[in-house]
Parts: structure tokens; sequence; C-alpha cells
């Protein structure tokens, strides 16, 4: 089972609750050679840190990542690489009189369903701050496929009803995400993704986003059928993610609406390059990677915890409201704070189905 | 790797191409002392089975399938179960013509810069039909799960722009689709999907679907924290199916349009029971299973193969049209024959499910 | 759990009973470019065929393999191979006398324990069958070997008390080998071994024995540490084997007497090519193979099944005495038997661990 | 793959290098609600600690197990258990007049060849240290196992050519070993032990030796045919440990020379509960336990790190001689810091197969 671990041959772990000593991933199968080091991974983490904008929650601490082992002199050895990140801010005795309320949206009722036992301080395990691992792990994959040529960029495509338009200038789109405190690669949508969000937190409320991923560069023939498809990994690590609850690849739920002879990408040959002339598959085909661009999208429920007042019952059943406490920290949208998750979790599929490729010919 | 299997626990492996000499299935992790035999596998096999209405493909031969191992004296040991399905209608001569051809929205290409080899017959292991034999060990997972109560259903809930009313009548829902040769829940919405379905017919073209899946009376407590999310193994199963290009459980994409306060679902007090008085997540909170209905979808394209004419290059780069051969058989619509498969994608999750969370307490 | 499967990227699973329809094996993680065919397969299950001589016993049928799937005009294609083995002889009728009798040596008490059913036909799951699927599948990956120059062998070391001398002579070995119809390296030994087998059939015993295995021209690199050393797997694969009580890397139990100057394999320069100057460690130092033989040895417990009557007890817990029916077919040896499987075991490890190098190195 | 990873479901990676800034483990799958502490890690570990008699290195740390993740309140949570063992001797300048000789018996030369790299302070991942990590896993293995009656010692039954006399008085043994700091259980073989250790230590040498496992109160119905039987996954635990060299279960390579009728465990019923008169299968049949006292012995080459000078080569393949540096830290006999390891190796495994036993049948 190992269900904290995901990926095949690039295999990572992630272990550590919201407000235990640390969290951390291991990570197993990372070829040697790969120059790493700690800031590698830090530039990684501060790109997630909570505090870059108004619209994530203000948590105190900085991330500070530190390699445990398998890296050698400034080198990957072969051997597993365990990834530490400290939690340093613990106060948790703020969540005590929420201690025995079932959270709207939240894990604890299903915690408490299989476990009979809940960390209940801030989320346990299905706090987001999990995903502070995701992030480490994706930036050692980041750093492999960078030698590669392999370039990833996700940005925010929908806040509430508010969508951007969409483009095949993807140069033009990574430089305004990279410039965007949310991420977003329309900078007129911006404004209005902002006022959206002004709203809703205005309101003590949250708000829903979608996240786009754009994979350039990536070579063909990777991912595996039939179960281990490229997009059917990336499913699965997409819908691992919290408030997760779609997934789409290429034009996805759109492409039920069309005709096959409109969806159909042509092949054409470019130059002596064979390609489609349009990309509406989203760069695979069968499951395996045609060498267009990899596209998909990732919905996001909106952020369960509000400042608003909900009623609910107490684990015994009871009827009672949910108030959170004063000072509470949560983002109005964490669609926002998932852009470099998706990133991440983009990264660590491709590197495993890089490495299972090797294995697809005896000859090479 | 093992790309071909699926499941920790109740553990499938396929195999076959559609012209070879048979497909089939390997069912490893089988809990001994269910009651099994080939007509139980048969009667699900049938409801797959190509013919039944005038969109899916007129395919001549009619699915047999066979237990060969893992059951004695009518019950399963927890031995190893293989069921196979031999291929009788195997003229593949007909696709001499598309061999060297490259097809738009087909595997052919991506297969030959992974493999460098192609079984071009029909699609190889790209072909929809490997998805019978999930249906046949999809059949012996529901056979577990009638034994707890549990059930499934799914129905096409939109066919191009065509798209049903939602209800929340799911014993109504279950009985239309199953009276529905094209597993349509709403007689009215049915009229409309087989006018755009005989429209594209007519125009030698097809067309994308929706497929929705109901799973009622599923124990809470399943799924694993925090890969093996109960959304997260059912995104990757159904993004496994050929033509899919889309998953959301519960409100998903639509949930990113949402207020936290209208998309939290409140818990409350039902005699005794502590359920949601709505079920807007689908099922799931954390990727554990609430108790409640488990509900998704999944999106299709419209079938690849049409009839009318394509512009595409052949393997060697040359510019050529793609025009299938009189007679060949392609179903206007794949999400029609998708829907029993995502019934069985749905099996096989749940039960896999089930055998893991026999593990989450030391003390049961 | 798949506890029917071994491999990671090359990965078996087999599946039958010794009297159902048939037995076979699926292969998932061939890699594409092979020539195969069904004499490949069948020319490995003749060497393990009964009745080559007197001491194996003397089943009717013999084993006709047919490949199924994954090969495309006589090339693996990537797909999954599956390979299935008819059972022609099934009389179990002779069986029905030990039904409800606890066998000693035998699995039939620990199945009805785990499982509660136990298909007492030949031994289920638990016979020696099952390992012709085992031989159909390291033909596949022997023939992989072949390509790249590696060669195994395996012959009968010890039957009873009579062990035949050590040679470093492997040349000679492997040729005596393939002219002894019991897969003994030592023409002298022979003689004795089959007194001593003579002397047990003859009292209705049976003996244990030890098979020695040898991979020559192995690169160096292979197995991955901590878990998946190549020892270590090497070790699993061949206590998976029925009968099987031990296992030996090297010097085995011997190392345990000798002082570490003594045990040490010292390293030297022949030529331009580092290696060591003796091989104790029989191939692999720290889980990873040195580019020296892998050299090791099985030990076999002496046939469960014999003509001796034995007391025991019925699954009620009566006392009874188990008496085998007339004309019973038994092995005096089954180590002389598994000499082939031993291989098959070693082809299979071994082409797992190739396939898993490719992973070592980011830069190859 | 997941080299580093060891078990299905109770599933344990190691990370970590000997002299890097820590080792640990990450558990995954330990259900929720044992009670476990920092203190249970500890005593386990105390029992590995160096320096509890003169035969083992005196390291100068003392290992500190910390719990970082899965327990809350004083109990497991069902959440991944990271446990994280400082370095704090971390001086490996002594080393690096070995940096880059080639060491007889050890794998800098095999992780070169494989990785192209190696942390050659201390043996990198190759070193006996790694096995404390393991010890903190069998720590939590061991504490389910007291809830449920399962009982596991070790003693080391051989040094060089000095065995100790069989017993079946495992109440004696297990208490003479609680009491002999070489974990030895019979007094006087000790005597000729330590005699046979002093000859070595003295000439600058290392011996081999032998652990005997023995696991009591065992229920029946443990392990899973056929790949993943209780003594091949033994097999393959033991074979993972640094320096072993061979493993046995029941009379292992003594089965080979016996009669089937003299091997041969007869059934016998014994005031109501069936088990068999002897236990020369050492408590499996068919791969599943029997309810027996599950037995083997492990086998261990001599310490390949010896005072006495040896020949080798370097890196280029020049002659060179290896002396170990003045006050270099070696056990003359790594089968005695072998011994509490062996036991959490069985304990790891045994954990593993009541949790798959879990999902044996259906109906429970």
């Amino acid at each position: 089972m190992a269900s904290n671990s995901l990926g095949n041959i690039f295999r990572i772990s992630t272990w550590g609750e919201s407000h235990g000593k640390a969290i951390g991933v291991l990570i197993d199968g990372c070829p040697a050679g790969l120059a790493l080091s700690d800031a590698d991974i830090q530039a990684e983490l501060d790109l997630r840190a909570p505090g870059n904008n108004p619209y994530t929650s203000p948590r105190a601490e900085k991330d500070q990542a530190q390699i445990y082992s398998g890296v050698f002199e400034g080198q990957t050895t072969g051997a597993p690489i365990s990834i530490i990140i400290p939690n340093e801010d613990q106060d948790s005795s703020k969540y005590d009189a929420l201690k025995n309320k079932l959270r709207p949206g939240h894990a604890n009722f299903t915690y408490l369903e299989k476990y009979g036992i809940f960390d209940h301080r801030g989320g346990g395990r299905a706090s987001a701050r999990e995903t502070a691992a995701r992030v480490a792990a994706g930036a050692v994959a980041k750093k492999l496929l960078k030698t590669q040529g392999v370039d990833i960029f996700a940005h925010l495509c929908q806040v509430g009803n508010v969508k951007i338009n969409s483009s095949e200038d993807f140069e033009l789109m990574a430089r305004n995400t990279g410039q965007s405190a949310l991420h977003i690669a329309d900078p007129l949508a911006e404004t209005a993704m902002i006022a959206a969000l002004e709203t809703a937190k205005q309101a003590g409320d949250s708000l829903g986003g979608v996240v786009e991923f754009i994979v350039r560069h990536l070579p063909s023939g990777l991912g595996d059928p039939v179960y281990e498809k490229l997009e059917a990994n990336l499913a699965k690590a997409m819908l691992s993610l919290p408030a997760s609850k779609g997934f789409e690849i290429g034009l996805g739920f759109t492409a039920a609406e069309l005709l096959g002879s409109e969806h159909n990408d042509v092949f054409e040959n470019e130059e002596g390059r064979i390609h489609t002339a349009t990309n509406h598959a989203g760069g695979t085909l069968g499951g395996i990677s045609t060498g267009e661009a990899l596209i998909g999208r990732v919905a996001f429920k909106p952020t369960s915890s509000i400042r608003k007042a909900q009623s609910t019952v107490d684990v015994q059943g009871q009827a009672t409201v949910l108030e959170l406490p004063e000072g509470s920290r949560h983002d109005p949208c964490v669609a926002i704070r998932a852009v470099p998750v998706v990133v991440a979790m983009c990264a660590l599929v491709v590197v495993d189905a890089i490495l299972m490729a090797r294995s697809a010919r005896w000859e090479d």
C-alpha cells in the first residue's frame, strides 16, 4: 500500500503533521550524478511561501528545508534523499475549542471514522502543509528535468467565475505568471480575480479556482499503457492534492462537446519532424506523450475553513456552531497556493515516466 | 512498474491485443469464500456487448468469458483468478491499408515512438477491447460488493452538448438507466441525445460524452491518505480508460466557481447517524469516504475513428489521406460503451479500498 | 501485495492449479524488440519435462506452451506476454480418498487454516506444477540475457548425503550437466547419487538435495541497495520455490566458519580489468554484482509425498493413516526437477536487475 | 522499485549514511491505536548498542531515536511514523587515506561501478549503521506483536567453527540469551566462542557467525503463496542485511540430507489442537505458518574490515596495500551485533504478514 508514497522508480514518501516537530519527504530512486543543494530546495519552497500576497495565510514561519542524506560532495549518490522541514510555529492551543466539532469540508470526521483517532491540530496529515514536502521533492525533479530542457509552469486560470482568456503564447504566459504574486498569466484577468477574492475575503468566505499546467519540450514516448498512462498518473497525483475536485487533460470536459472531426489533431510534417497541427489532446495519445506540450487543469474547491459561522454537530452528534477563533489563518482561495504544488506534481510524474521509459526497449 | 496492473490488494492485470488469440485478466488478491461462476462474468460482459444499440459498433462476436483458475467447487480459493475471453472475429486484413498511416487521435504514432513496433491491427493494447477484461474483473468486484450491500450504477449524462438534468432520485435514475439501451437516466434527454448521435453518424463523424457514476451504501472510512485517496485512485482508474479526458468528484470543476459557504456540506444528526445535509463533496473528505453516495463524472472525447477523410502523414512523414475501409466498425460515441466500464472501475477501486481499510486499526 | 507476482520492472504473475484447465504466466515489463516464439518457451519446458529419467514422476502429458499476447510478427511489443499451458491429464479422482487427511509436509493444513478452502486435487497452487509457469517466463528472460552474453546453468550438487566435488572449471561443469539426465556436473558423483536415489525409491521413500546455480558474464553494477540487493532478490525467488529450505550466496554458511583474511576476495588488475583474485563472495559486494560469476545454492527437502504409510489426523483431528493410492506419481527427489526452475529464477531476477540498473545514473 | 523499502502493508523505508547528519526510518502502514513512545524505540536500540561487550566496535555515540510524526497523544494515528537518529560522532578524516583504495569484501568498488560516485566515509549506505534504522522500525513491529502474544528471540548459535548444542527448551534459551552480552544461549559454548573471538581479535582478524531466530506463539495462516511465502520474505529480509551470506528455515540445508520419512512432520491432535509432532519444517508449510515456532538461521561472513594489511588495487587499478588507520573501529564478528537486527527483521516480516492475512477471506 504505502499510502504516503507516489511514483514507481522516482518514488517520494511524505510524512509529518502540520503541528508536529517537522514534516519531510524521502525520495528513493533519484539517479546518481545530479548536482543538488539545500538552496535548490529552498528556492522552490520560497515560491510556495505564505505571505507573498494578501490572499494566502500569513503563517509566521519560513520553511527551511535541509537535505539529510543522499547527497555527497554536492552530488546525488543514488541513495535515498531525506529532506526535512522543521515546524517552527506550533501554538495549537487555539484549535482546542474546535477539538470535538466536526468541521464542514474538513477531514476530521472521516479520519475519526477510519482510524478512531485524529490529530486535530491544524489538520494533521490532511493539512495543506503536507504539500510543502511535495514541493521540496518536486524541486529535485525539476532540477533533473532542467538538464534535459523540459520546462514546467502552472498558472491560476480561474478564480470563482473569473476565467482568463486562453492563449497559445506560452512564453508570454510563463513570463506574466512569474511576475504575478497570484500566479496569474493574464494581467487583465488578474484585476477581476483580485476583486472577487477581496469580496469573498471581506465576507469571511472563500473561493474556488482552477490551475492550469503546461509542460514544454517533453520528449515523446513517456507514459506506460495501460494503467500507467501519463495522464492517469497525473490525474492521481492531482486528485491526491488537498481540496482538488477535478482533473482534465487537453480539452478535458470540453472535448465531450465536440465532433471527432473537430477534436482530432491532424499529423503533419514540419521540417522533418512529425507533429500534430493542433494539440487538443493535451500532449498524449494512448497515454503516451506525443512530444507536444502537456497541458491540463486541476479544479480546487473553495477553502473549507471560513470565518463565517457554520452550523454543525460535535463528535457525539450534538448540534453546535463552528466559529473559527480570532486570528485563524486561512487562505481565501487554496488554488493560489496550489500553483507551485501542481508544478511539483507534474515534475514528479514526468521524471518517473522518463525513468520508466528507459525500460521500453531491449536494444536502445 | 507493472503498467498493465491496477490495485493494491485486489489487483488486476489485463493482457491481450484486439486481434490476437484472446484477451484476459488475472485477478490477484481476491479473498477466498466468494461464490463465483462463469455466468457471473458473462452477465456483466453482456451489458457491454456491442450491438445492443445502433450507436455501438456491430462487432460480430459475442464475448465468452471463461474462468481458468482460482475457483474450486464454485468458490474463490484465494488463488489468482484467470479469466480468458477468446477473440473470435479476427480478420485484420482490412487494416493493412492503414498500416503505415498515422491516425489522428490514435496511439499508433506514440507506440511507435516508444516501442519501435506497433500491432496495428485494431489498435493493439490501445484498443477499447481491452476494457472487456476490465469488465470481467469488475464483475468479480461487483459480486463482492453486493454481499455488503454496496450498489454502483453509471449513466450517460452528456452526449455532445446535450446534458441530462441532474436529480437526487438515484432509485429512479438507476431504474431508467437499466431500461435504456444507451444507459441514459432521463428519457427526455435520451431523445435529444439520439438525435445528436444520428446527426453525427450520418455525417461520418463522432461525438464525445460524459459518464456519471454513483456508488450508494458505501461504508465510511475507505481511502488512504495521502496518495491513495479514494478519489485519487478513481481518477487514475478513469484516466486509464481509452478516450477519457477528464475526471471530477462531487461538483468537480463547478466547485471552483462557488463560495466556501455554498460548497461546504454541513454535518447533521439524522436519527443518531451523523451525515452531511448536502453532498457537494461527492462522498469523500480528505480522500476518505464519508458514507454518503460517491459521485463523479468522466469525460470522453469523440471517437477518433471517423468515416470522414482526414489528412495526415505516414510513418515516413509523407502527406497522405486517411480513409477508413468500407465496413469499418466504430462507435459514433465511445462514451456509450464506456458506461459499464466506468462501473467496473468503480467496483475495482472500492473493493481494493475496502481490503486496504482492514489494516487501518490494530485493534478492530 | 500481488502475492503471485515477482519482479519490479520485468514482473511475472503465475496462475493456475495443478488440476484446473490450465496454468499460465503473465509477463509485464518485457521490453520491446526481442525475437520470441512458442518454440523458445517450449525448449525450456522440455528440459523440465517429467519422464526424462526414472527419478521424476512420469506424468503423461507433455506441457505445450502457447504465447497468447505481447508478440507481433515474431517480436515482443512491450505489451504483456501471456503464456498458457493447458493441463491435459486431469483425472483427480484418485485424490478423493485423501481429501480430508492432513498430509505431512504438505500445504493442505495451512491453506485450510488461511483460506478455509483448499483445492486438494494435486496440491492446487502449492503444487510443483506451478513451477512450469516460472520456467516459461524464465525462457523469455534467458533469451533476453543471451543477447547480452549472460549465461546461466545449474546443477544438482547434492542428493541426500552424496555431494559432488567442487570445481572452478565452469565450462566442463556446464557441459557435463547438459549431458546428464539428472543435471549432475560430475559423472563420478552421478553414480553414487543414482544409487542413493534407487535405495530411497525402493523403500518408498524420498531424498533431499541441493542445487547450485552459476551465472557467468554478468555485468557489474546489478542489484539495488539496500532491500533490493541482488542476493536478497535471489533468496526470495529461491525460497518461493516449493520444498526449498535454504539459500546461500558464495560460500554461504561455510563463510561463517572462516577468518576475514581467508574470506576476503582481494582486488587485482588483470590486463586493465579490475577484478577479484578469488570469488568467495559469489559475485556480489554490498548487494551489487562485481562482474565475477554469481554463484549460490538452494536446499530442497525430500519430497513430502512418499509411498510409505504415515500416521496423521484428518481435518476433524481424528487419527488416521495416510497411504498414497497405487500409481501415484511422485518424484523421489524434487531437487532434480528443480534444476531448470532454479535457472529460470536466476534469469528472472537478473533481467529485472538489469532493467532496474538503467535508472542508476542520470547521465549515462 | 523503492530499493530502500521493505514490506507490503507495514512498509519501512530507511535512509541516511554512516557519516551524514542522521539516519532514519519512515514507517508507512502502521495501524492506528498502538501506544508508542520514544522510549519504546530507545529500548531496542540500546540492545544493539556498541560497547556492550569487547567484541563490538566502541563507537562513542549513543544512538538517540526520536519519533517525528505519526504519534499523537501517545498513540499511533495511522499516519507515517518518521524516526530519526542523529549521527553525533562524525570525524571521517581518518577515512581519507582509504578514499581511493578498493577495500576487499567492501562495497566501494560495486557502488562506484553502479553509481559512479561513492560516499567513502564509513561505508555510506552499505554501512552496518543502516541497521540501527531497522532496529528502530522493528521496535514498533515488536510492540504490535507483543499485544498479540507473539514472542521473538535470536541468538548467536555459531562463531567461526564453534557451534552451540541445539535445544528445544526455548524458555531456557531465551533466558540465557538475555543474560549474555554476546547473545549466546548456551553458557558452555559461550566460553569457547569468546576464546575464538579473542584469538581472531589478537591476530587483527575477524570471524564469521550464524544467528538463529525463533518466533513463538505465531498464529497459523500467515504468509501468502506463492511469491510472498513467509520464508521467502524472511529470506529476502535477512539477505538484505550487510554481511549475510545464507538463510535457512527449519532444518535448512540439513533437510537435503534426509529421507522424506525422517523429515516429514507428522500431524497429531493434542487436546483438540491439531499440530505437528516435530517441527523440522521450521513453522511453515507451503509458505504459510503452521502455528508451530518459526525457526531459521542466518549466516554472516567474517567482518571485511580487518587490522591485518591486505593487498589490493586503487580505483585506477594500481597495486597498493590496504591498512586501516590506527583506532579504526571494527567488530571482530559482525554476527554479534546482528542478533537484535535479525529479531527486528523477523518482527517486520511477521507484522506485515499479519496485516496481509486480514485480506485472505471475504467473510471473516
